[in-house]
């Protein structure tokens, strides 16, 4: 986990250099703001961490066949309130329409326009309205636009979720910008979540993407709603090395340090999607420390994460360790279960040999506050890791029962 | 899925000859039967499946130690209200005193003697007065306790478990008869929940026990409420041949004729556990066909039924097709997503190449009934595999935020 705080700064993805963005309503769902571009100025280099779901929307496919033609890009047109995932042929078709037509207005070649939808699975895309409106959500770009965005790519959140932040890299003040969506149907292995992240450090593209893939994977891949994972999720980020750093090269400290402002800055959004699960009421971090290795206490982590069991207890407060040491047991990974820790917070739990050392009503008082942290020492090893996901309430159950009508 | 229909008769785990039960409150947490005994009058078979959790309770642990003693038991002793899970050597200690004493009060040695329990973690049985309760127990044993010990094995359970059933094999009248509890926390791999099987077949216990693994299989490992995986799980068959039939023969037809009528009794028992979910209000049958595998069908079937976001919008009514794909998506089984077929029930909902022929106000009626049936053909291959589930409730909230108060 990053400990290192950073300077956060205004401006979302428009924050670094060189980008602007717009948003308006077409509308698609809802009576809101549903389509959004980000924009470079000059190409940046581009890279992307998509959804391993088999059922992948069209604009995953659409994404994938760009990276291979082209390691920049330009744009992102990204749309809320329809998935555009299974649609089959016509879908990819309008996802490819799209794409032309975002190219043309900004005179930019197809290859440099990546594409993104979330929504409602199995509908196709209005796509004449959304032709339509192309050419002013081009003419309306702003280095004020942000914002619009973060509002634009929101379906059941019920918040906005956008940082920036400004950093040192080799003399040069440089910067990175975020937006995100998440909310339900949030899983290990980033399920229904986009995050477009810019920046305008300079970096080859293969580091980019190295970075990218490095803190992904101890972000938005720790984080979990309800285990499902979406047909939809992508995170992508834009570099184009208007900050004017030298470009950073392969195993420098200037690496390692982007490295770990971009983890920083993911791990934020991440928890924002987490504090803004469908009816989380709170925000909860499990760490499993003493491990075999990180393997071995990421997977225990995101058992406990993703247990109704757990989940249910911690919304109704109760210190219920039976069900933690339970998760764990069915994770698949060999530990020992008398020499488990428990506590939540700082107030022990659970000792080893199974010593009970509860104090109920005081872990009552913890569980009550609405930021929850439970801690794991399984006394193996050296390894830890860190997993964030939110309590199970009723709430979620009266939310995803009715989420089209 | 079997098909066949056996004769349904009265007395529980009594109907096969030779055996006899009883029930009394010691009272262990609730006002109610919680300790029982079922007894065979002369020893029988005796076969096991147990929990995966690796931190498998102190009853577990006993059971797997006398497996590898003797093949025959005399009796099952169990407790509901405390699971003695994560109670270390003064849990295993007080689990080898029951033992003794019960071997003790119906004079068999102790390696005849088997025991469970169900309750909550991390809690030490009340040993004492569990021990001074059991010549009382002994005393009671009788061919009419069979519910009796149905009553006094359920936790969070609404409705007594059981069912017996006679066959005719090999020229003889043979019984099964059988008890279980569920309710909550039931996942693939038989999470908490206990059932114990008795029949007056005789048959070898090699064979007994490959016919009791075969049927397990299709059946409790084929259920889930929660996706939660319990300490406690177990279940268990006695055979003590009282129906004098000719001992079954490996691959013989009776032997065919045994494991068929094993995994009947073990389905519709599966099926009554499911449907008295936490919180459940329908009971929902989720079959995987055209699959290249009955393994594919059965992870595919699993995973939709694990699904929150499924069992929320079943539970809404809500025909929303688009998360049962997006379930089958992240199984990790191969598919294409364009040749899968998903029908309610009878009613078409989506054909192949994404073409919705859903009809919103009749998929929603379908959806209304208390049993509803989701059969999704992948068109990849012959192989299927059914699953049962419930719906996921605000009521299950509710009950899990305060389970142990």
């Amino acid at each position: 986990m990053v400990q290192a705080t950073f300077k956060t700064i205004l401006g979302g993805v428009c924050a670094p250099r060189g980008f602007k963005a717009s948003a308006v309503r077409v509308p698609i769902r809802k009576l809101k703001k549903d389509f959004a571009l980000i924009y470079s100025e000059v190409p940046a280099a581009v890279a992307g961490v998509f959804t391993r779901n088999r059922a992948a929307a069209a604009p995953i496919e659409v994404c994938k066949a760009q990276l291979k033609k082209s390691t920049t890009c330009s744009a992102i047109v990204v749309n809320s309130g329809s998935a555009n995932a299974c649609t089959g042929e016509k879908g990819l078709q309008d996802a490819w329409a799209i794409v032309r037509e975002v190219a043309a207005a900004l005179r930019v070649p197809e290859s440099q326009v990546m594409i993104a939808s979330t929504g409602v699975i199995g509908q196709l895309l209005p796509i004449e309205k959304m032709l339509s409106v192309i050419p002013r959500l081009a003419l309306l770009l702003s280095e004020e636009g942000a914002s619009d965005v973060a509002e634009a790519i929101m379906t059941t959140d019920l918040v906005r979720k956008e940082l920036a932040i400004e950093f040192e890299l080799s003399g040069k003040d440089v910067r990175i910008g975020a937006v995100c969506k998440g909310a339900g149907m949030i899983a290990p292995n980033m399920a229904t979540m986009l995050a477009f992240i810019t920046t305008d450090v300079a970096i080859p593209q293969p580091l980019l993407q190295k970075a990218l893939s490095a803190a992904n994977q101890k972000s938005f891949n720790r984080i979990s709603v309800d285990g499902d994972e979406s047909t939809n999720d992508m995170v992508m980020i834009l570099a184009n090395g208007r900050a004017e750093n030298a470009p950073i090269a392969e195993n420098s400290d200037e690496y390692s340090q982007f490295e770990h402002a971009l983890e920083y800055v993911m791990t934020e959004l991440a928890k924002m999607i987490v504090r803004d699960g469908e009816g989380a009421t709170k925000f909860v971090e499990i760490t499993v420390s003493g491990a075999r290795s990180e393997h071995d206490a990421e997977v225990m982590a995101r058992t406990v994460a993703n247990s109704s069991l757990v989940k249910t207890a911690l919304h109704g407060e109760d210190p219920n360790w039976g069900r933690i040491l339970a998760a764990l047991g069915y994770s698949r990974i060999d530990f020992l279960p008398e020499k488990v820790e428990i506590r939540f917070g700082d107030m022990p739990i659970l000792n080893q040999n199974f010593e009970i050392v509860l104090d109920e009503a005081k872990a009552k008082a913890e569980l009550s506050k609405p930021d929850v942290s439970v801690k794991v020492n399984l006394n193996l090893g050296n390894a830890s890791a860190t997993f964030w996901t939110c309590d199970l309430s009723e709430k979620y159950v009266e939310i995803n029962g009715s989420y089209r009508s």
